[in-house]
């Protein structure tokens, strides 16, 4: 997809734990939660080690990835997304080490620094293919 | 599992919006967002109708709940529980009705009414095999 709806995009930037669904080897589903940003349409993780869930991009790049909407009080049909995309892990950079410090700032406090020492990591790229769950980004409403 | 930690049933009854992850026929993941409840050591959920979800867990139970903490300002990692779980679809039946129309209270208002009409639907019993994540509920921490 070229362009993300601009209310998904003021969700994602306001920094939405993000539940990152891969395929174990078994074809069972694993999730871990995540931090998440975007980079132009593209949204980006980092990770500071080769964890289970990188593995499993590494086999099958296909990814879900879905968050919560803030939710208000008394709603029925909260709002969320649901972004099936695939996923790219790039090479070890510090840079990913940059990008975490940054997202600390907005999942942590605004004044936080990363806890982790500074190093390589690696930084996962998220090319976003369909849209779903509740609220303005989806297109059937 | 036989048992399911007392902090896991607490965040539970608390009604957290959890993230159904599912396995489509193309190997995929499949996720979407669903009230929970407790019954005994399993976890229930009810849909009024066989939409997808349903669908990919007929053909592979081995599914994933996962569901936030209630977040805490300034915490670098926060608390969400990840269960991986065998879940079965149980026959057509009002009692389904009744769940939701229970859950309504803890996931809208305590007096809200679940505004489907009444009808049969399909429960969902999940058998919890393993729980990760953060917190507690961890057996690791």
């Amino acid at each position: 997809m070229s362009d993300l709806p601009v209310e998904l995009r003021d969700l994602i930037e306001s920094g939405p734990l993000t539940h990152l669904s891969t395929i174990n080897a078994d074809g069972s589903p694993q999730v871990t939660v995540i931090w998440v940003a975007l980079n132009g349409d593209q949204i980006v993780s980092g990770h500071m080690t080769r964890h289970q869930k990188l593995r499993n991009i590494e086999r099958e790049p296909r990814v879900t990835l879905s968050f919560l909407a803030p939710t208000k009080p008394g709603e029925f049909l909260h709002q969320y997304a649901v972004l099936k995309a695939r996923a790219e892990i790039g090479p070890p950079t510090e840079d990913t080490w940059d990008l975490l410090n940054r997202l600390a700032k907005v999942y942590i406090t605004p004044d936080a620094e990363f806890p982790v020492p500074r190093g390589p990591g690696y930084t996962v790229r998220y090319t976003v293919e369909r849209i779903g769950g509740v609220g303005p980004w989806v297109a059937s409403g």
